[in-house]
């Protein structure tokens, strides 16, 4: 094989070579439902190995969090269908959240001899522990291909359809981290049974968001069912609809921006004001729960400027009620709090603020500015909404 | 804004929902060569700040090994056109090219406040000190963009079309890392003018290493003025030539490939068996030196197959003497040595082993397997060609 230099590329004043490149970078990912996953009888995983990683070892980190009878569970699957399967099991909780938990999924990584391309780890937890594994698997090696099996609601309803990975640093949430999809993605219901029920309500915060602002019929589905929803942990006739549509909802939302190039971004209500005060209060406000709070004061927000009914902003604090979230954290009584969130969020969004609010519920605008007395005002009624006089 | 759900996913049997998403992530970046880029009337540096900061902040990470005065040079460059920049200076070399420094730049990008799109970080330094800061951006804030200026010439002819990042980590060379290209590369071949000639001579190995696959007019550039080039520093009337063939060549092969889902790269040649050597003795073989043996001792193997002539051989080994290039080490002469780095080689390759081979000076096909009668018989000629009976 002879290759030839390709012509001399034009040169600009002042330069002497000039190369201007543009690459592209093609990326497919699959998510797949199905109930019963490590039933020894569901071949879904085991085909999947067998597809892509030719008889090689398997890697698989598994959240401690898990209820031993379901890591046993997980083993017996792998035996049964004859995978060499190696297992690390991973201590999760946002507090672990951190560089060092990636370091050690690199070295188990090394340990059992991962290749670039080929047999995936998988990750099988909640979502900080996907979070942690899928950003080792973006920088080992540079990158290699990892299968995600959400155990918690929230992974199943938020972390499943996105490209983010992430570790917090230096007080800062998922100040290190990379977009780096799954290349395949396992939702099964039937791992959500044992939950505890604070977890549930944790991730109906979520769901929340999604119905919020793009979709009345499951914020309908939650005014109606939310509290059998909660009280059998999903394992009821309304569950899957409920998880469907808000997967279907947000991979609908990230499918085109997996990359955050466009950093106004509807999915992103009930982000803006949370992110500083659940650092802050950590364990006090699980993700979904603070997500929440900033749902409903947002709303407020929106209440004031005559985007969204009185009535409506007490629906969502009673859907809230009903599903079991709080409604009320001191520090979002904080003005001083949410000016700082405010910037931190600006200088997320490359200098915009970007910040999404209600038209009603089930549609969602921006605005560029929030005035002090707006934040005030939403304060107070926040406050008014419980209980306040 | 009111947005309505799509219809509802096909459904496979079993399964209750399956999404399957394909993605594009569009990248551009460009490179300028330009002489004396921080003589201050030379604006390039100061209107690219311009037309992509607005104004703002700049972190620039200087490499500890440059020269006090050049490093005064680049402070009073930026000084001189009011930006308002931050300087970190970070120690480099091979040994320092690991996670912690990766942590340094980052707590730097803190500190200066820089934001997730805009006011790139920018790295002036070796290849080691730009591996460190190329992979900090890619993994600071999920990605923030970054700009190369390389001043040695193993970053003008090697690293600078690259789109790989890394540090090593539990001795493996390059462990973690990223694909992640600098949005802007200057090349500026005034900076390699008081450059130590051991590190000439050592980035003559990756130029040598091109003209071999590739370019045989290159070659004969090497070996007409390879001594001179080398003792000027390269400020000499063929370094331009030399530089932007090397340049061209390697863009060439990479702008295709730049996330190297194609595994079989000719650029890889002189890169399979120097690796776990180049670590092992760390610092008595540069990285350039290891790969320039690689290429005698992997032409020696084409030389037993008839792919390249005995002439041609003894010419490579003369350029090497020429440009100052070491010919030997001892642990290239250690057949187990060369099969462990096969193994790991297919290890990084998905299992094919993808070896570049030489036609002659000047072209490159592959080969999947050599045994180890041939490496002890490659073995035996680089003793030869280095004078043992």
């Amino acid at each position: 094989m002879t290759t030839t230099l390709p012509d001399a590329p034009a040169t600009t004043e002042g330069l002497t070579l000039s190369l201007d490149t543009t690459a592209v970078l093609d990326i497919r990912y699959r998510l797949d439902v199905s109930d019963n996953l490590f039933a020894q009888e569901n071949t879904l995983l085991a085909d999947n190995h067998r597809a892509s990683s030719l008889g090689e070892r398997r890697a698989i980190v598994v959240d401690g969090a898990l209820p031993e009878n379901l890591r046993e569970r997980i083993s017996a699957y792998f035996a049964a269908h004859e995978i060499d399967a190696h297992v690390l099991t991973l201590p999760s909780g946002e507090a672990r959240k951190d560089i060092d938990s990636v370091l050690a999924v690199v070295e188990f990584l090394d340990t059992v001899g991962v290749k670039r391309t080929g047999n995936a780890v998988i990750g099988i937890g909640g979502n900080v522990l996907l979070d942690i594994v899928g950003f080792a698997a973006s920088i080992y090696r540079r990158g290699i291909p990892w299968i995600r099996i959400p155990t918690t609601l929230l992974g199943v309803v938020d972390g499943c359809v996105s490209a983010k990975t992430g570790v917090n640093h230096r007080g800062a949430r998922n100040r290190l981290g990379s977009f780096h999809p799954a290349e395949q993605t396992f939702i099964d219901s039937t791992l959500l049974a044992s939950l505890p029920e604070r977890q549930i309500s944790n991730a109906c915060g979520e769901i929340l968001k999604m119905a919020l602002i793009k979709d009345a019929t499951l914020f309908d589905l939650l005014e109606q069912h939310g509290n059998e929803l909660v009280a059998t942990a999903f394992q009821h006739p309304q569950a899957h609809a409920v998880i469907e549509r808000a997967i279907v909802g947000m991979h609908t939302e990230l499918r085109d921006n997996l990359w955050e190039r466009d950093l106004q971004r509807i999915v992103d209500y009930g982000h803006i004001f949370s992110p500083p005060i659940e650092m802050a209060v950590v364990p006090d406000l699980l993700h979904g729960e603070a997500v929440a709070i900033d749902c409903l004061f947002t709303a407020a927000i929106a209440e004031q400027r005559g985007r969204i009914s009185k009535q409506d902003v007490e629906r969502i604090h009673a859907v809230m009620t009903q599903v079991g979230l709080p409604t009320l954290h001191p520090m979002f009584l904080d003005v001083e709090v949410h000016r700082h969130a405010l910037a931190e969020s600006r200088l997320h969004r490359g200098g915009a603020l970007n910040l999404p609010i209600l038209d009603g519920i089930g549609a969602c605008g921006f605005t560029q500015d929030v005035s002090s007395n707006e934040l005030e005002a939403a304060a107070a009624r926040l406050a008014n909404l419980n209980g306040a006089r």
